[in-house]
């Protein structure tokens, strides 16, 4: 299986709630869906707590979303690095969203010794229009 | 006064608590600690929940408090419009952060009809080197 | 044919050469392969004058292109308004381009409307992996 | 002398014509104000070809110059490196230009050991309000 991950999305989760536990708690609602080499989905429970004003999701969950997202990508393709770090992001908004999950789709488009670019779409089940698109440059340490 | 802001920095706090409580309570640890027309600076007081693996304050914290200086920037500058929603957002990660507050100064480099864009240089307390950089960009309702 | 450009290929060309002659010139090497509504694709013939320090095409050339690439999709999409303006562009340079065409796809993901938002790839022909990747967003005169 | 530059003005002037006269050439109409340890400000003479339609400066003048200031700041600074190289670019445009010279200001706001990361504001001669705002990510060879 030329995509296979280098760790399973369970053993992924399960590493990361030890290691992150603030972020990938059950209260958070962030879970991991499908992760490959190369990518990932992950979806992020629709909360009252990320409204903001106008009734729509904030910012703020929008863009941590995608920053995970490119994260559990990294993982999952170079194997368990937790030390990688985004060294820059960059996000549209596209679409107000409605009170329902989000879904993110990353794709990493450049997977380099030292540094990796992926991108995000996301998007709300259902709906073929993404309400965001990121990219997001991740820094990895030295290679074994 | 030239640099009078459009609204003063405790009426916005109590306007963004009543609004929007679950980022603007007591227990978010974000403040406002000064507003003036065309830009503001907030504190995110540090909180254990905001850090990642690496003991290092996580990027979806950064990006948050950024985004939200320049919402309460556009908000000091051109008055009350809850509904100004960001359109693109920007940042750079420049230093990793220590276990301490978080200071974001906003500077608005465009305050336009309909787009205003602001600039975000964040910074922990006493120390001069910049942690994160930022630039976004805001649509704001048709003024009246 | 749901895709049909709003304004034809040639017909682009013809306009862009009469307007904005110092870019689209037979000597520039940038030209139009196909457009459709939503998006489109450019050319830039490969010229020595891009080359920069290292033998590569300097960026200059591959930010220009991406940027031509989201003009020439938005006049694909909304019809010809030339006075649509760029607001802000963000591009990652992935791999280094060599000494050959570069190849711009550009599909619009959101198409409102006042900001039009473009995602291109650049690749170099029979390449697989991009170049380049950018996002733009096109400020678009009122609809009439 | 805390900010004398690696590299004098004059000198990179001289080193930069000889490796990439396509762009430091006297037609380009791009010239070094100034250097110095962490910045540098650029001019970029008005030249009729780089004009628009509305009259204006095209956004790929722009951004080459801004690209081109973080480089050079980065050569002033590190030292003579060609082969540093961009990574990733992000800009706004403020405002429409005039038919006048531009100028650009950059500030390195990261000198790290393999990144190296810039701010540019562009503005015309006389004018307070830029015309753009850029940050720029280098990518550096190691150092001796």
């Amino acid at each position: 299986m030329a995509n296979a991950p280098a760790v399973a999305a369970d053993e992924l989760t399960r590493l990361l709630t030890a290691e992150f536990p603030q972020v990938w708690s059950r209260e958070s609602g962030l879970s991991i869906e499908e992760v490959w080499s190369g990518g990932c989905r992950l979806r992020q429970a629709f909360r009252e707590e990320t409204l903001r004003p106008g009734a729509t999701i904030s910012g703020a969950t929008i863009m941590a979303l995608g920053d995970y997202a490119v994260y559990v990508a990294v993982l999952a393709t170079i194997g368990w690095e937790p030390l990688a770090v985004t060294t820059s992001l960059n996000v549209n908004f596209l679409r107000k969203p409605s009170r329902a999950d989000l879904l993110a789709e990353c794709d990493l488009i450049k997977i380099g010794k030292r540094l990796v670019v992926g991108e995000v779409t996301i998007r709300q089940e259902g709906e073929d229009e993404p309400v965001a698109h990121l990219t997001s440059t991740y820094s990895v340490p030295p290679r074994r």
